[in-house]
């Protein structure tokens, strides 16, 4: 079974949600033979790369709240992150695009280090005091993941390098109707929105595991089989090796 | 779009199909938004581990044919397997159990080397001269892929290492309909047998991009939507992230 999680590392419901999502997978009888996927999402996809701003007034001018009000509706996201073991600094933290970030957790993918930098990333901006938007420290949080510094920082510095990946990971987010994230995608059938208790990702996915597809004989490629284009697709099996004649 | 391939490293026209597949997808419009997974399946499962034999009177004896006839049969897989650039030595070549070696690939895939993996021992096991059924060449193999030669080792040596997976993989052959191997399906829809033609991957990779499904907006678990549970089920999007009230 295959859940897919499109999450931003700037979004604490993502950061809680997976921590959340993990506990109840954990009690999932199946939980081998569940394949975690991630997925990228951007809040902000419009801000430029580079123009960073605090969190507090950044979320006061977007309410339309006083500071105070951000730092009492922050300081209750971060009850939240705590109940569940999580570090979060409520106060502080910076706010900017996360499209380089995406872009690199991508490359992270194909060397199988993707949610140790996930991982990584969402502790570095919720939980530490420096900011994760910049480029010295998100390189150094690639090189703590596992992955080659020179490697890294070549798809940082070039902005098209997996950026169809963001991109195309946004349109199917879309396209399955996510409305926010965190959005759990089991096996293509099911949607699951937001960073709900342990117990209910843990319902969700017994109840994908039940109703799970049995699988088919598959059909060939319509005009593609053996009887329609004359060849007979040589293959190994058990009695040996089709042989070819001359 | 998703490309599972079920393979054996000992498999001639799985190492013929690989090549053909490739030339394939590389003339495939989409190729970019194809992905490829490589799954297990081994041609000679109850063959002990270190039971290894010559390939040349193992055919004879499979087939009841003379030795002759048998090298004859290799030099026209060689053939194929030539034409499409790939090198081949007919003669001499070892056969014995793959089980250690697809362990070692889906450990492989966790390090996001598992192609590499493939394609190395493929051409170790065709086209060289040195025998793959021997633990120290497929740890060097291991390292030329990528892999730290420790944690391949520990793999290797432990026979209950990604075991669940090599058999998970060959349930799942059966349960798709394989009868032999290559055994390639396209997004868990169409199934193509054989090393067929380049031009005949392409066609299907076509049709079955034509034929996609085109995705729905994902309904809830029965049970657990946020009518049924309670739970808001907190997000952030695109106007800020939910505020759990105290």
């Amino acid at each position: 079974m295959r859940v897919e999680i499109w999450s931003d590392v700037a979004c604490p419901w993502c950061y809680i949600g997976k921590a959340r999502f993990e506990q109840g997978l954990a009690g999932f009888e199946h939980k081998d033979e569940v394949e975690v996927v991630f997925r990228s999402y951007e809040l902000d996809p419009n801000r430029a790369e580079g123009d960073t701003t605090q969190v507090i007034p950044m979320l006061a001018r977007k309410y339309g709240m006083s500071e105070a009000q951000a730092r009492q509706a922050e300081q209750r996201v971060a009850d939240n992150a705590r109940s569940e073991g999580l570090g979060y600094i409520a106060e502080g933290r910076d706010h900017g695009s996360t499209f380089a970030i995406h872009r690199l957790l991508h490359f992270a993918k194909t060397k199988g280090v993707q949610n140790e930098l996930i991982d990584l990333t969402f502790k570095a901006n919720f939980a530490e005091e420096r900011s994760v938007f910049d480029r010295a420290r998100v390189l150094e949080l690639a090189v703590e993941a596992g992955l080659d510094k020179d490697d890294a920082a070549a798809v940082y510095d070039d902005p098209e390098a997996y950026a169809t990946e963001v991109r195309q990971d946004e349109r199917e987010a879309q396209e399955l109707g996510a409305n926010g994230v965190p959005f759990f995608v089991l096996d293509r059938r099911y949607g699951v929105s937001g960073g709900q208790p342990a117990d209910v990702f843990k319902q969700a996915l017994e109840e994908a595991w039940a109703t799970r597809p049995q699988p088919l004989k598959l059909p060939s490629v319509p005009g593609l089989g053996p009887d329609d284009i004359g060849v007979s697709g040589d293959v190994c099996g058990p009695d040996g090796c089709a042989v070819p004649q001359r």
